[in-house]
């Protein structure tokens, strides 16, 4: 039986750690001899999402769109690491059906009040202040995933941890 | 020095043998052991790309969007085909920046009356009657690429040795 090359899709709240633990697991799956390619919101919206904004359907859109591009790396035997805030069930349930079973969802919990603490670029208080519109985890809904295939916690572990984690689930379940 | 992997851009008119070519390109670059996307222009426009149309804008945001993908594909050591019409030089010329020195454009020269013969859809026929606008070939120019990489000719040769031509091209500069 072939192994299926994971696509592993990082959800969570803004400032949550998304983006930490995925270069960390870059890193960690580089060093361990895999091809990996990471596909980063911030990245991919100034390339092949340049078109889209932050609407319910562009987000749609744009998370459909990776999902595409992840599945081709995954058949070409290159691990994905997705991180996007992907707040809404559907659309994610919508990504493992485009991927299939080599989706892989892993959902970064951090509390609320710990991803204000790190926004270190002030988005959450601008969005308070009324300045930035649908933003995920004030005036937009980030829905708790309900079928998760791992979850990791990054208020009480540092991201080499979470991608160690990560890489075992992967590990233990043949997935690596 | 480390060997770029390709992206090899096989452009001209609809039917001139464009997807023929590189579905024989992936075979024997597959068989010599090589990781390879192909990219084609009918598949895109279902997944990644089915937010467009045929105007000039849409042939150039596919092209471009596509070209990013390429880009990935090619850091991550998977050789990529992409088998588009790429009508416009300044679309082709866009592809060479974003792709970089990985770029690898191969012009399917194939005579305009010989890819009508090969027209098994009628999709000339229907244009020539009015019932598809902007058609390349027909109502919608085919700009013939000043600076391709490579030429092949179709009208004579089969597509095995189209293949074959590309592989050496590409083999004789330290390409593969």
């Amino acid at each position: 039986m072939q192994t299926l090359t994971p696509v592993i899709a990082l959800t969570g709240l803004p400032c949550s750690g998304k983006t930490t633990i995925s270069i960390e697991l870059e890193k960690q799956l580089v060093k361990q001899g895999s091809q990996v390619r990471r596909l980063d919101g911030d990245v991919v919206r100034s390339t092949v999402c340049k078109d889209l904004g932050f609407s319910k359907a562009d987000r749609r859109t744009n998370i459909e769109r990776l999902s595409y591009i992840a599945k081709m790396f995954s058949e070409n035997n290159v691990i994905v690491i997705m991180a996007f805030v992907s707040p809404y069930e559907d659309i994610r349930r919508n990504s493992r059906k485009i991927i299939g079973e080599s989706y892989v969802e892993v959902f970064v919990d951090t509390p609320l009040d710990e991803c204000k603490k790190r926004d270190v670029k002030g988005m959450y208080k601008l969005a308070q202040e009324g300045h930035m519109q649908g933003f995920t985890g004030v005036d937009d809904p980030y829905e708790i995933p309900l079928n998760p295939d791992l979850v990791v916690h990054t208020a009480d572990v540092l991201a080499p941890e979470n991608s160690r984690q990560i890489i075992d689930f992967l590990a233990q379940y043949g997935r690596l």
